[in-house]
């Protein structure tokens, strides 16, 4: 077993590929020296050296002769002598893993002091201060790392010093100051140990090695493992450096750099210098560091090697670099190099820009992509150039930030909407609110989930939302929250800031980023390769021209519910539903029909070329009807202040036909085909006004192709049904305009029992799109209102992997799903199979349609860049 | 292709085995002829001609001549001659299909009569009254049924005759009378044909002949096979038989005689009997018959030949008979006869009687019992000798019929129900009313259909239960119910049939059907052969009592929600929900915990060596509170009132944990073993409870075995982490004990997400039991407290065949289920795999189990008889 690779100029043994071996730090410093990079020389003791000391709790036979055969190889390559008085070899050691675990683990520098060769070292730079300082250092952080001794217990020691001394920064104090640091540090050393600080270079080095090999299995890093699903086994590797000093005057310093700018991805040298400096002082906020342009300036030589550099390690690795790097006395040295970190932002623009530069394939650009981020390129975002301080947080539920004026009620944002911008404040939102929720440009919650109502609603608006804020305490009836020991009435400012939960009082200003061209051309090149359909979820003409901007190819599900809660319509509304006869109630149909029918003229026009799946009325009427508590404690108020009999009486009559549609689970009540199926008046409604529309604009020469969409399906009887009632009004309809449609009839799959029964159902119907958000719920017995009670805990107690209503459950619910295709398409090889729900846009869920061979995904307009990307990158994927 | 079959006699060419060519009626007549019985000759038309007639609108083919060729047959065999004057043969055409087809088709009396004929007739009888009140019938029932001339175009003339004349009734008419009427019969019949009444007896015969085939497409035949699900293409065949007359004098007489009585099952000669009358003059009931038994005075030598005969019947059919006799001048003849209907009473004793007769086997015996009908006989009914005057019908969700005192709240009826037996009458049920609905004798509700909650758990509880009686005006504030103009108040007496529907106002007699021995053997018959084990659903000693009497072999679903419920003990467990913490909670499950051990000791120890099946707490924490709407109309009402702030603050208090408790779809909130994981305090309580229960028996010597049912488990995880909790506590218990129990621990199947990963939860589950009605509504997202807005119009469009909570739905639910028992099968076969639902007691739900391979069914106490013939049925139907 090879214990122990060199790295730096000609000799060095590792490569980039060794991660597992070298770790990420050891493996790119190897590949950084074969680069021909100035790499401070040095050897990386392997992985498995450390997984063979976890497990034995000692080194393995031969240890110490590897070690001592490349410490003799470092002193040739940098002409020192690991503990020579005159010339001493100083050295670092550093963990490394195979995956970065920044901070996680331990790091000793200036290894290598003693008494004796500190003034060695003093003489040798002819710096006394910097000699002290850097001993000074080695046995706090030695006695720290190796001894386990708190860091407080020396540095109350430095503080005294200062104080002592009168000065503010460390830097102030002098070498005389700093000896006698020294002896105090010794003596804490000795007080906690029971032993003299090791004088011994070759002890302090293998007693630093094992400390990293250890500090593998301490709680932090096993903590930070089974959060990120590292596993446990792997070890870290422990890499021996020579050091280099950026603190030996003002033709030194220390900086880090980014190959390109992290935040907005241009291509220019980005990052911060500190002269005379070490990498701790940055952290230390001692100076403030300038940034590398200023470097230009100042160093130009420097400037142009970094630059150089910077050019050669993207152009090797291919991929941005977050690189460290510390100038000696004018002299360049690369300390670690790894991908950098970037905002979404930026991850576009440098892929998209490192295919036009020949760095990287179009395929490569793609698979890049987080596509998950790309949903957060298209909301707003607080300006960071302000400070803010958030009175609450809650969940952030739909990106964005957005600042309004508070309202309590739906019919409130409505009003008030006309006059400025409001944020809807509700304890919970229902489907009353929806009007509300559209004229709001945010909504903020006090209870609910990352799938509440508010929560699902305003995703698929495109809202900013937070929910689930507890700490608010919500009066609706007084208008006003109380929050901590504030008190927020209708009408004041507040902002929410959808990325992060948190709630603001007053307005704050915000950054529209716009849609970067780059992203443009990214999703083009993944419109190239994905095989999947990409449609939108959109209920209204404005949504289906957001759709058509972000690149929808169809409208996968158009609900006709907000179509009934026009404030202008639901009076109509509100007479069907009261009708006590067939007639009466299509006498009320009629009047909403010249509504539904402009309705969908409208989307169709915005869609022309493309399908448009539509589904018919899916809610249970009483939704459209006041709340039976509400209506019961309003008529009780009214007796209590003897108000007019006759208003009462009528207030009774609205509650009797409430209570006669009250459900105790609506969810799982008289809706989707059910309705349709007792009251065909109202699917023959929406039939007419889909084909009378489809008609209109088929005369003005435009095309659609209408998908009538059958919702809640269990039985194919069901589906029977309403295909009969839609087909006897189409042709009708067709027949009176003289006009043939192209229109199929389909079903929504989303009730349990549609799935195991698709073959059966399949003979009946020219596509399936499968509403996830019921199929999931259905499946588990959740109900997406009330599941928030104890998700928490299942979250916690790793009941459930993830959120089964953000990323779908493949274990159960796609089982489903996949018995439903499979059934469906050997039923009848023509259907076309597409998802619906929720997860059409989350890119776990996008893969799994893909995987059980859907046609299309369709999701909420914001997230049909996500979706297009995902859809591209399962391609390549597979490939 | 022969289409004609004589019968009378050794001529005879059909038998028994030829019902599909020459119907039910003229197979069985040949087969009595071939028996040697005294059938009046004649023959029978095929079915064969009749599917000809109908395809091609004409007789086939050389039928006249075969037609010819068996009158002479039949005058040969009777010495008489069709069409003679002198010694006329007169026949009956009557219809007969495969299926017995009650009054749906047509007979015509007669044939062969005409102007000259009847005065031959009236000689050779030496009766002319006789003989023109032939002719008289023959005229009308050839007008009906032949031209389609209505009844009443006929009846009212001999109304008018019997007016003239001063009499009553039409046998005090004399011969002149219906010479006269003969004469308007006959003009009646030329004033709506267009012709004279057919002299010719050949073409009378053709016409009834065809007339009789073509009723086979009357509406009403439609109609009854529809209902009847007889295929339309069996037609049905003619019968052509020689007229006796039973009205010939007072050796003359007609009857209907039953092998065995049909009511009470006893081996008797049991019928009634008329002299001197023809069949329809018992319909007409102008004379009361006469018990068989009188004619075993009155006739004995006619009785004895009718015993003879009906004893030579059964043996035979090796079945009960029906027959119909008529005897001419003290000669006997039998008509028809065919396998008697009779009460499940009968049922039961004949086919255990004729076991031990010798008659059939025992096999057959079970085979030959409608298991649903078993239910009936466990069960008080209306005593039948009284009259009684309904004043509405609903449904009839649970059998028997009972008295009782209205009362219309749960409370009041467990106070009433100490002073006397009580009706609970309430608009609907909710869990709330469990304490309510035990005290009570009774439940009628005027909302909800079969599967209500009401239905579910007074069949649960063997309650007799009327609900979705809508006539039923129920105001609960007034306690008082009105219905048409009647007003019942509380405390007054009403009676409720759960076999009708019907309500009746009062007391009304009932009587207590004993279960007869015959039925005990039956099952013990039954219990030799089936494969499947039955278990019982009981929650209470009492229930597990009533198990065991019906032969439960262990508790298959052992609820513990109404442990909860409990009047003593419901305020600790309003208690321990209103806790905030892990400790507060503990305290008040304290509490609860001492009452819920006793409970499952009394449990175990009725069910001593047998397994019992204990489900962990299923229902949501909010049902055991008021409900949100009451408190909040009752706090604006002690707000109108100015009542006391401290008393308003309190119920606010409530009102906020029910508001945070509170859930839009129950059905799917926080229930099941969501509650354990989320408090698993409550399953440690109750997992302790059931334990040490089984401990102190172990001690007292006796054996229990507990199965552990953890409820609503959708994810493997949620039952790994309720194992944990109850392994823990068992173990830590039996150890307190120093006793070892042996116990298991599994999941009831549920939620659809459960069946499609059977696999992974079989790996952790030492069973399964399909909770059907919780399946059932999440497959189908019904709720099965919502669906009853939408089934009725279901069942009528046929959209489903039948109401899915009554019969398991084997398409879609029991797809589900044979994927689990597959799935759960293949990755445990130690496995032991159940059914608890409602369904559990429906015999063709009972079929679908034993198909798909499961080990025992569990159903309500009441239906386990049903379960056990149900299960042996299954045996004997796979041979």
């Amino acid at each position: 077993m090879k214990m122990i690779y060199f790295f730096g100029g000609e000799e060095t043994e590792g490569n980039a590929q060794m991660r597992g071996l070298l770790g990420g730090k050891g493996a790119n410093l190897a590949e950084m020296a074969n680069l021909g990079l100035p790499v401070p020389p040095g050897f990386t003791i392997t992985t498995e050296v450390c997984k063979y000391y976890v497990k034995e709790g000692r080194l393995p036979e031969g240890f110490e002769e590897e070690l001592e055969k490349y410490l003799k190889k470092l002193e040739d390559a940098t002409g020192k002598k690991f503990g020579d008085k005159k010339n001493p070899l100083l050295v670092s050691v550093r963990s490394g893993a195979k995956f970065s675990m920044p901070g996680m683990m331990d790091t000793i520098l200036n290894i290598g002091l003693n008494e004796e060769i500190v003034k060695g070292l003093a003489e040798a730079t002819g710096d006394e201060r910097f000699a002290y300082d850097a001993y000074r250092r080695l046995i706090q952080m030695f006695g720290n790392v190796v001894m386990g001794i708190e860091k407080d217990e020396f540095e109350r020691h430095l503080e005294e010093m200062k104080k002592k001394k009168g000065v503010k920064f460390d830097s102030e104090l002098n070498a005389e100051d700093l000896k006698e640091l020294v002896e105090i540090y010794k003596e804490v050393y000795k007080k906690h140990t029971g032993e003299e600080f090791p004088q011994n270079p070759r002890e302090q080095l293998k007693r630093a090695i094992i400390a990293v090999f250890k500090s593998w299995n301490n709680p932090r890093a096993i903590t930070y493992r089974r959060l990120n699903k590292i596993p446990d086994d792997l070890g870290t590797a422990a890499n021996i450096q020579t050091m280099v000093f950026g603190n030996l005057g003002s033709d030194s310093g220390t900086g880090v750099g980014f190959t390109r700018n992290p935040a907005t991805g241009e291509n220019e040298l980005y990052g911060e210098y500190l002269t005379n400096a070490q990498g701790e002082d940055v952290v230390a906020g001692i100076r403030t560091p300038m940034p590398l342009s200023k470097l230009k300036e100042e160093n130009p030589k420097i400037y142009e090697e970094l630059k150089r550099t910077a050019k050669l390690l993207e152009k090797h690795y291919r991929e941005v670099q977050d690189f460290e790097f510390t100038v000696e006395k004018g002299k360049l040295y690369l300390l670690q190099t790894r991908d950098a970190k970037r905002t979404p932002l930026a991850a576009v623009r440098i892929a998209v820009e490192m295919v036009k530069e020949g760095i990287i394939s179009k395929e490569e650009a793609i698979l890049r992509i987080d596509p998950s981020q790309i949903e957060k390129l298209l909301q707003p975002i607080i300006d960071p150039s302000v400070e803010v301080n958030p009175i609450a947080r809650g969940l952030p539920a739909s990106p964005g930030a957005v600042s309004g004026k508070v309202v309590f009620s739906a019919d409130d944002a409505v009003e008030m909407a006309k006059e400025s911008p409001v944020i809807l404040v509700r304890s919970e939102t229902s489907p009353d609110d929806i009007h509300g929720m559209h004229a709001a440009v945010g909504i903020l919650t006090s209870r609910g989930g990352m799938t509440s109502h508010a929560a699902v609603v305003a995703r698929g608006m495109g809202r900013p939302c937070v929910v689930g804020c507890e700490e608010l305490d919500i009066d609706e009836e007084r208008k006003e929250v109380r929050v901590k020991d504030q008190v927020i009435k209708e009408g004041e400012w507040i902002t929410i800031d959808g990325y992060t939960g948190d709630v603001i009082v007053g307005k704050v200003p915000t950054i529209e980023p716009q849609i970067r061209g780059e992203l443009e051309v990214l999703l083009s090149w993944a419109d190239e390769i994905r095989r999947l359909g990409i449609r939108a979820n959109a209920d209204t003409p404005e949504d289906a021209r957001k759709a058509r901007e972000f690149g929808a190819e169809g409208i996968g599900l158009c609900r006709t519910e907000h179509m009934f809660f026009h404030p202008s319509r639901l009076p109509s509304v509100q007479r069907m539903i009261m009708a006590r006869t067939p007639e009466e109630r299509r006498e009320a149909l009629n009047e909403i029909f010249e509504h539904q029918r402009n309705d969908f003229y409208e989307i169709f026009k915005v869609m022309e070329g493309f399908p448009v799946t539509i589904r018919t009325l899916d809610m249970p009427l009483h939704e459209f009807l006041p709340k039976r508590e509400e209506l019961r404690v309003e008529i009780e108020r009214m007796r209590a202040k003897g108000e007019d009999e006759e208003k009462i009486r009528e207030k009774e009559e609205l509650l009797r036909r409430v209570e006669e549609l009250y459900e105790f689970n609506p969810m799982l009540g008289h809706r989707g085909c059910r309705l349709g199926i007792v009251y065909p008046e109202i699917t023959e409604m929406q039939a007419r006004a889909i084909i009378e529309a489809a008609c209109m604009l088929k005369k003005e020469g435009k095309t659609v192709t209408p998908e009538i969409m059958v919702p809640l399906v269990s039985h194919v009887n069901e589906l029977r049904d309403q295909k009969e009632v839609i087909k006897r009004v189409a042709e009708e309809v067709m027949k009176k305009h003289g006009v043939e449609i192209e229109y199929s009839i389909g079903v929504m799959i989303e009730v349990p029992r549609a799935a195991v029964t698709a073959d059966k159902i399949a003979k009946e119907a020219e596509f399936f799109s499968f509403g996830t958000n019921d199929l999931t719920q259905m499946s588990f017995g959740f109900s997406r209102d009330d599941y928030g009670k104890f998700i928490d805990v299942y979250m916690e107690k790793k009941i459930l992997p993830e959120d089964p209503f953000s990323t779908l459950d493949q274990e159960g619910v796609g089982e489903l799903m996949r018995i439903a295709v499979e059934k469906g398409k050997s039923a009848n090889p023509e259907l076309k199979v597409g998802i619906c729900g929720e997860h059409g846009g989350d890119p776990r869920s996008i893969e799994f349609c893909h995987r059980v061979g859907m046609d299309y995904v369709s999701s909420s307009p914001y997230r049909i860049p996500v979706a297009r990307l995902s859809a591209a990158q399962e391609v390549l994927k597979k490939l």
